[in-house]
């Protein structure tokens, strides 16, 4: 039986307020507005390479509301499962981001606290949804947004396991979030019910008190919980606007690791979301071509690379232009300057 | 013994968040960054006239709250009696405000709880604040913002009197804030302290339950409380983009009534901070020729009706601007086009 | 039986491109581009206001017709029933148009010869969609769109007819794509299968010929062919910048005529849009509540005289938008100067 | 013999720098960059209207003043008689412009002295420059930048004037640059030459000591000297946004003084160079036609009032939008909404 | 005798739409607006270095067409040659335009089909022509618009050859206009006509079919026609962001090959027309200084060098700008870092 | 006994006009608006770290002087000693800058002279100036503005040393404001105050006629004068877009030199100011830990390196953000990539 959607995640959805061009926060007279959330930044990559993907979340019954709905529809985005907070100080979380060159830093601020995502509950949803999607996905930062929101994660995370989904969780450890103490806690809970996990080298070891190689670090996961897929980026920051990215993939079932020549200095316009657009791209892999895992991380990488060099949290790649950058990064001779 | 600042005020910082031109909250993608707050307006107001004016707020540790220090900065304002919260939820209370044009109304969001100045409180002074001015200001928006606000604001009230402050208040009713029950009780224990009473004939009537003409509320004010002066405006909205301005002030030491010709056909480009810009430019009046009531009112009305003329919150009027406004609109004969 | 949708349409989906501000086409620097389209200005509205409507039409596969495509799902209309042009010479048609203040006017240039949607075919399309609506709208400019373009309207018209659906025309005649006499001999055949039928008084007598006053033609229609509703808007142009809109509707079944006050002086930010902003508002009440014919006029006329106030070919208001502008323009007494 | 131009015309380029939208100069963060001067906006309009119009002036040699050229040049203006000026402190005049909203006047403030104008001199220019033209014209602007560009204007009129042309001046007094009484005084010296002539009623009135009506003031400059056409503007300022414009001719041939109904309730949106677009259509007509002073009249007031709507100092209509805009004025119908 | 122009070349003018900064095409909410085509790109270099240049072209008789040719003149070419299009469908050929960073590629949308230009003809121009231009330019993007303007260029190419003016001519292929077989029969059929002939390396392999070393193959065009000069680019693209340029020219008279070092780590800003600036640094030198083969060469790689620095289609330098740049690259010590 | 002021200084304050992004003087329509000053700017810096710092300058009595001043404010520097010129030529200088990427070069054209600076007098300052201060700066540029502000800039040096204040002086050699020996003629007259000497290795060689090391020539500075502290800083020019900076100070006190590592390949983002910056950091260091060299080479190192991220004359860099910027330029290993 088909299922409606390929893809559900579960996750707050933040309006992101940048100064132009370089200008900084103490002193820019104007915000370009960018809608993100870890969550959704998966969700749009998902569907722009063609899956059906929807979101789970919680905003304000305001305008501000309506323009993150309005957003998340253009960039193909499902928002049937989005409930509507009425109550008085309803909000939608936001965040500061100045972007930096070297020797200065990116700085973001956040004024997240109490936001609408906050009151999310079982309750405003139909046990329909459960049957809904062949995969569910959220992050460590859902689990650290309050009691009530990691309640209502991880019994989305066991309704879903029971109706069937592939369940995928993407650490994303965040400091300012919660503790590593606090993290590792709550997500050794719900590991046993992950089959796609993704988890960096140093949150593995600083956060899960792994030791050894990072090839070691992912297949104890495999041994230790019922996970199919262990996947962990390595990216080097040579400035805020050269990076380096590459990726390890783990899968338990041939016991094999998958990688490939990482993006060398990626030319970095925006860096946020490209996390999030590697597991979008690992995902889409994963759901269209399940035994295809060398294309699943060929898709993570170039999504992850492409997205640092567009503005904005959500990425904006289709297929073919991931099928052409892929192509290109397989090419060692001439490649074309322009795609006319 | 001369004072340091002809006028202090207590009040909230916000930022102010609109979109560009009349394009709509719900579909813009940049956000025009206003900072003001309904004393820090009058203050602004004060302070391009000529005289010393200091803001008493609380703002977040942080880039933004060092944004809005700079403005009130830029503004001509003191930021003496600024304290900053360092507490990892600050923040600055935001408002979201959408313009208009008839048959549309202008709008606004508001996502201003929990901000940094709610946790105000006299322990962050020192007693010499209250022997550094010749007037304290506040407004009915801060009383309503919580029970810690509001007896900061009535202890400081409290305290400036006792130091021969001359106590400004201006009740700016909003009914978002809390009710005009709760408003009328609240107000009627600082009355008893107010020498400048602002109050506008329907939030009298609806709030203070006063009846009969608009003349003779004003009078029982100054009748019920040893209230030295009560100043009313008269606002008609023709349409979002045009209004009539004037106002009425009593003066109970000769028990007279000033008032003069209103501002007819305002041409309205940013109608917020126009009602404060009134207080801004009476206070100034008063201040600086106290035996001048009639002048005191030109300076109301005149700031007031070119308030609405400019952008964002703040007056942005000095004294060689109003008095030019004055004299015009004094003069009912040939008036140059253009200054130059 | 339920509908997936309550209303479709057919129609060209154009590009538009502005100068800023007041600037001109001869002269800017920079493009605003706003996506529209008789039909799914139309469309978008309804959808606003709480219907699921749906557009079909055809755009070209690439970057700008996503473009087109990723604006449509922001506005909330569905784009299940777009197709897609591949071929080399694929593309959106285009104007550009230049706003304007008196003496001036506004000026329109075109250039949409030639655009995918040319190219749209019955072939394209499943049965299946002809099941799928409540009621089918098209306009005039779509049947002058040449002779490919006006048979697939023709047999849509005939297809949805008989698949029970309602049919709703609006006539929107524009001497720059045919002729009166073109005009009249088309539409003639199609009258006989229309029940809600858009006509303005000007169109009625110098395309259709018709004589006497504006209730009589209305009603003729009536009489003539099997039209159960003929609307008319009356638009008087003091200026490009003030407009006084209000409409008729004559409904065929108790052969009443329904009317209101005209919104007056309407402060115009952009006309474009704004004839199908009614014929949006109408379809609302009309598709909702089938018998209350007057508040159908009310939605059309307050639909109208606000998308006058937002720039872009679209309408930007939901159904709480307008109840709040039709009771202030019943009310006669004070009005709240904001909505906060 | 055909001359080269139809129009020649002295006087100083300036840049001017404007707050965007409504902003104000002492706040605003960017500016809005413009090229203007009373006589360039005179020959800018007369070469949109078809006739071959030159720039007698001289400028910085550096990018600033290449700046200017290049606006000149995309105007339709020609260059050929632009001079650069190699010193160390070459510089182009500058104004700040704000525009304004009632009770608000609009302001400038001036930074032009020591500009490269003021160092031009007859040496720069070959003696073919005095064949090239059917007409020379330049203002009382230029007669006040100092005793060498003075100098220069006047022996530049009386050379054009030797060499056939026709002489055209316009008062345009500005008492920010020089007195009443040198003015007149000036201004004297050079009437003897002039062919047609501009002054508004009250600048002939109180530069020119003159009573009476405007008819026998007009008059009275024919009598006194051997002037062929005198022109008077008629504006009326209602508010900042809001003016009324009209005017007379006296033609000294017929003895006859022409008029029409002056546009009522212009929307204006920038007003700097109404009054020279008024010149520059008054000469189009009597270059073009004349012997058809009505029609001079016509041009004239449509191209002023068209301005007014129109952003930056030069006009921006070209002839089928005057005939257009003089077509709707005269008639008293319906006029279309839009030009498609 | 002295010609009326330097250089007249024929080709099409485009209007280029662009995101702002790095935004996509697929979600930016504004374009900004170019105006380039090949053969004005050489034409507006070949004026800025100083020489007198006109473009033959054809434009629609609408505002569009007229902003093309304000801008043409912005830029110091001639607008002498264009002639106008008053048809119904009329338009100028658009592409859209996207900047990149690695590993993104810069991406094109055209919408060129149809233009006015394709219904350029000889027969609207007189025969004088042909004797005004010392050379004649055209390119192979002109050849493949279709079989008229084909005809038209070749047609021109033979006149103006036969007035004596030297034929310079760019092969320029573009795969997605023509293929190499329709390129390689057209062009030899001019290759007669060419006196100055650019074709990079892998043109000449992949369209000409030539083998063997670049300096072969540029030597084989002089032998198999009469061809004076040819000049080849080598650009290396190692980014987006970051080229290297430089280039050979053979020249058949004294059967040398003129280099220099290529200027390496160009920091691209827009690499659109910096081909096209180098064959107007080329034409310039080799026009103002014929027997200095390397000084042309040197303005050709300067030219095009500068050009990728700067947004745009056309070229932005004067011959000041690039002597230094030349003495820049020259001069291996220290370097001014700035010009003051 | 305390000082009011940490740092007070001597300058002139310009408003800077740049073409946005990557445009060019010669065709941008818009100017972003910068305030900056040499002086100013090290006041701006050193008041971000946390001292009182103040602006002795002058200013005209209009518009664009108070948004000078407002902008001053902004930066939290005193306005205390700003003195304002009412004459009818007022004006602030300005120059238009416009940036650049390789093989391009950054271009100023400046357009500064007869500003309302070059009237400063010491007749218009109270003699509690000099007491007010524990430090003086001024520059070479502030020299080299003409002989009335040299005398004025002498005599305060002259004034504030004989009141106990430290004497700051940044050589800052400007060829297009006086010759080599223009320079260093005045210079040595004032060397005998100056306690802080900042002076680069290429202005010691040209203007000063040093020989031998870098070491050598700092060095002898303190030997032929009482200087304390002698500073230059090493800048290298990779590209408009990539500088390595650093420095070494001198200290005649303990007869040491003080250096770091210099900051390698920072990505410039606007390098107008860096120089004053890295003076700005110095005399942070040295005012507030007047025993710790190092610290403050530091500083400057660090302030200089950032500021050049940041657009705009002004550093924006607060304490915390220097102490972040020092840290991870020592530290060699994994650095955080984003500061949350």
């Amino acid at each position: 039986m088909k299922k409606e959607f390929d893809l559900l995640a579960m996750g707050e959805l933040l309006l992101r307020l940048s100064p132009p061009d370089n200008d900084r926060l103490v002193r820019c007279e104007d915000f370009t507005k960018q809608v993100g959330g870890a969550e959704l930044n998966v969700l749009s990559g998902v569907s722009l390479l063609g899956l059906r993907a929807g979101i789970i979340s919680r905003l304000p019954d305001n305008e501000i509301g309506y323009y993150v709905r309005n957003k998340i529809r253009f960039n193909g985005v499902s928002d049937d499962y989005l409930v509507y907070d009425s109550s008085k100080n309803a909000r939608v979380g936001l965040y500061f981001y100045e972007s930096a060159a070297y020797p200065r830093k990116p700085h973001v601020v956040y004024d997240r606290a109490n936001s609408s995502f906050t009151g999310i509950d079982l309750s405003q949803y139909d046990d329909s949804l459960f049957e809904s999607a062949r995969c569910f996905h959220t992050s460590g930062i859902t689990l650290a947004l309050g009691k009530q929101v990691q309640n209502t994660a991880i019994e989305m995370i066991r309704r879903f396991k029971e109706a069937g989904a592939l369940i995928s969780f993407d650490v994303n450890f965040r400091g300012n979030l919660w503790s590593g103490d606090e993290a590792r806690e709550c997500i050794l809970k719900i590991l046993p019910y992950v089959d796609i996990f993704f988890c960096s080298e140093s949150t593995a070891k600083l956060t899960f008190l792994k030791e050894g190689s990072l090839y070691d670090v992912m297949k104890s996961f495999t041994e230790e919980f019922p996970i199919s897929i262990v996947a962990s980026t390595q990216r080097t920051v040579h400035s805020p606007r050269i990076h380096t990215f590459g990726s390890v993939i783990y899968n338990a079932a041939d016991q094999r690791y998958y990688t490939e020549e990482p993006y060398r200095n990626i030319e970095v316009v925006d860096r946020i979301g490209s996390g999030d657009a590697y597991v979008g791209g690992v995902l889409y892999g994963l759901l269209s071509e399940p035994d295809h895992i060398q294309r699943a991380l060929e898709f993570g990488n170039a999504a992850s690379a492409v997205k640092n060099t567009v503005p904005g949290d959500l990425p904006s790649s289709d297929r073919s232009e991931l099928l052409s950058v892929i192509e290109d990064h397989k090419n060692k001779g001439e490649i074309l300057e322009m795609s006319r």
